[in-house]
């Protein structure tokens, strides 16, 4: 299987905050592919495995923004 | 949040086993949308929380068609 999560991150205001979002969550063990809007802070992830909500939080965390629960 | 998962279901052979699939996948909780290609297999489930394997395998097996693990 494969899987698609869409998430909401807030506090992104620029392309570096893109970048740095995308870095830390395209570490994440079974993560393929990361596309962020920044818009409307849509961060999409696709994976071997659904990325459990936990595991998105500390990533964006680590960033230095927030995860919408 | 929400996710899309997308699997493989065998034995699909023309339009009545996609509705059949379609069905029983869509009867799930917290699914929102279901595309399937009849070519492929491949069954595209849009739902509120990832919806986990073995949920999916028994409603695939339900409507008489395989899930790949």
């Amino acid at each position: 299987m494969s899987a698609t999560t869409r998430w909401t991150v807030t506090g992104m205001t620029c392309g570096h905050c893109v970048s740095a979002v995308d870095e830390e969550v395209r570490r994440l063990d079974g993560v393929t592919d990361v596309e962020i809007d920044l818009a409307t802070g849509t961060v999409s992830v696709t994976s071997v495995e659904p990325v459990a909500a936990d595991t998105m939080a500390e990533a964006v965390t680590e960033a230095g923004y927030d995860l919408v629960p």
